[in-house]
């Protein structure tokens, strides 16, 4: 145990030395399985989201993402189709079979996110609201809490550990890249601190290349060293026109590439012997 | 206008080239008057409110700082006295007229948050809370908003922009220091970027020199050189016992002294031509 | 004392509690003076020294910078006039009285350096060229020492310790901005530092905001607030025609507003009960 | 082409498409195989260099490292042995055929290492000491020019073009780690930077994941998360007695588990479809 101050018991590895293996959406995490999570950053049409998790099943990814409310830096930047959005990805679940991830962004949308997503994502900016993460904590479903840009790995496990104080104990990790002072890429990804976690805490911990990039050409490298360094699993961004997204477009694989990403993903994580999901 | 992005029309300077002034609890900022802000980390206990304003008031200070609801990074940690704090508040308020700045982190505590303080403080975790500033946006409150410990001045100023698309353009921000490597303050206080936020919002700045320190011999000195950058005030911690402290107490100026360091403050903005509120 | 490594015996303030006090080519540095040095980046003509030097005297500033050997990230870029620049900033000398600090780069010109040069300048860039630093240390020229844009105080000191374990200890150092993630400024400037470098060591600490600001109209905010936080002096760089500066064009001030910058400066010295010099 | 301002062009990808391919001591790196260089921080004896390499051969790694003068903190840390160990050295690649690298620090010292060592290291710290990229940028053996920690991508290839401009054009790139505020790690391995190293430039990058991480147990992920990026070698770190070591411990790979580190490292090089080398 390396962390200065090492006082959240719930999360850390001691507690669970053989590491925490759990089902989201009725996928295993945590356990032989590498596990690929792709979607569109928004949920922007029907058409949309149908498309992609069609291409997102083809390739073989376990879990459909899509964000239904969307934090962004600016007011005037498009802010998610809300509770239609819900709708609609009830929709691609029906369709595909895929469960799925959308972010919790409001304690008075808890009822409504939870009743819809098989996994409820709390985003980079909220990692340190203490509230979502409590309010969370309180209900059934796991949860995928995101790394904030500015986070240390000890102030990550803390927030963990406001999830599982509740009794909510399925909590997926994501690194997303934090912020530095190099430019060529949107985020820093910290694969270090992935290293680090699988050692200090037995949640399963997976990355995303594609936020930390921010440049799509960057996102198969950056998922296939995830792998390496021993993530549980990837979540990529893919949409089937990135040049018409309305968020993150540049960052976004055309769903049209997608089954070729996955396919040298899978080829990695074959090597590595283990499975991919 | 330097930024990269420039697209929060609400809060640019060329709004109000002159800048803003308005009254935060009778107090008026962004004008002449230098204001400090000052008070205990957290509310702990009537007694330790109750002479920490009276010292507050006695030092020339012009609006008491104290803590109902603490975000804090553990969920072990004291996490405030919540409503209760509130009301021992209103009685630091009726004993010594001074108006009051508390936090608020839960978009369900609004109603009685609001109908306590004088001005609303949004916490530096909360910056990004995108429903927290749109609903006290609609409220008729002065706002403090505090940037994140990792946003850049860009990103502050478009959360200052969400609260004013609401209609609530009495914001206040707070420079409180960035996450940097240097390890010998708490966090690195960027005084450039008041010096910029100055030319580019007609907001009224103030600088947070305790939590930047995390240390108090060093609170004075960085409390100068706010002034001395042009901040239209600062908020300091002070507490009766700094060693009993529920939190932050290696921070916290001993109100024994805060008449004190109040002095040498005012001395520098008598010095600046200004005058001290 | 709060590094973690407390090990530069020689620099540390118990080894001199009150504080160095020195002589810098006739002008003392440590003491009640604030001191300005001034000039422009890089020495570009006699003509252009020769107006610098005029208005730096003018201004009232005590010492004169100016750059012979450039280090520039681009190998393409102005790397300053060499042995010929030295001969200028000789006669500019003559011509005005002022001492001349300039920087030293190679270890091969330690000699033809110490030979013109009042103070020797080591860049940021060379901060842990500890080689440069221990010819520097054998020297018995005075050295200011510019802490490297991510260098933490701790490395700083033990910089500066290698100069003094050679004997020299006439050591000033210097802030001059680190790499964060913040780009409205060139660098942050760390002014906490300041603070913290006055308590722990009893070398005198000077101020760069024009290489920390990379724009003009930052320098005369910062310079003020380094001189309240407590430093005691600040270099900035000033040019006859900072458009046509051969490098940092945008930080320098116009010679021609040197005068009216100084006062200014000159006016918050006063107020805090120092000497300008 | 991402950088702000691509003016590197003998470093550029688009001098040489296809990437640059050349022999480091014989053996060819750019190419279809991973080179492992290994070999402790510091030459400290005869025995202590002899016991390490051939461990290092044993192993399979291709180069062996060990630093004669070594750059350190403090002045009072161990300097290296010097002249001194580059005749251990010597002794090391005539016992094992290994060729060595060996960092240069000293202008002075070019003649010197250059005719001792079969690649010439320019540390993290003198990255930027553009006096000693051009001397080496003279002479004709390869380079191994290691990432400052706080230099940006750009400045790296920047300080490329300076080994380039005087002629040489046989550098290898190392990303280290940067310096961030996550303390869970020595340095935050910026693997992003590899990835976009790759397409910017045609020189060959490899990574040092013992110094990033400064502690061993993460020696082996980081290693296979460089390789997974696209990293054309590694550079690790390793000692017969690590407890024992003058420098960086904690990170140094026993020689007695250097075998098994390297076949894990060999597995993951033959998955990806190259050789080890």
């Amino acid at each position: 145990m390396i962390l200065a101050t090492p006082s959240a018991p719930l999360v850390d590895r001691q507690a669970k030395p053989g590491g925490s293996v759990f089902s989201v959406g009725g996928v295993e995490i945590g356990g032989p399985e590498v596990i690929v999570f792709a979607g569109p950053c928004a949920v922007e049409s029907e058409a949309q989201i149908i498309a992609a998790a069609r291409a997102v099943k083809a390739g073989g990814a376990r879990i459909l993402r899509g964000g239904a409310f969307k934090p962004r830096t600016s007011p005037y930047s498009f802010q998610g189709l809300g509770s239609e959005a819900l709708g609609i990805l009830r929709e691609a679940r029906e369709e595909t079979g895929l469960p799925i991830v959308t972010e919790l962004m409001d304690p008075r949308h808890v009822d409504e996110v939870v009743e819809t997503a098989d996994v409820i994502q709390i985003g980079a900016r909220n990692m340190q609201n203490f509230l979502l993460l409590s309010e969370i904590g309180r209900s059934d479903k796991p949860v995928l809490l995101k790394r904030g840009p500015s986070a240390s790995v000890e102030e990550l496990l803390m927030a963990a550990e406001y999830v599982a104080k509740e009794g909510n104990e399925r909590i997926v990790l994501c690194e997303r890249g934090i912020k530095t002072f190099e430019t060529t890429t949107r985020y820093t990804l910290d694969l270090g601190s992935v290293a680090v976690l699988k050692r200090e805490t037995h949640l399963p911990v997976i990355v995303d290349p594609s936020h930390a990039a921010g440049r799509r050409d960057l996102v198969l490298p950056l998922a296939r060293a995830a792998i390496a360094v021993g993530a549980d699993g990837v979540i990529v961004e893919t949409h089937p026109r990135p040049e018409q997204a309305l968020c993150d477009g540049p960052q976004q694989i055309p769903t049209a590439e997608f089954a070729a990403f996955a396919a040298e993903v899978r080829e990695l994580v074959a090597l590595m012997g283990k499975q991919i999901g």
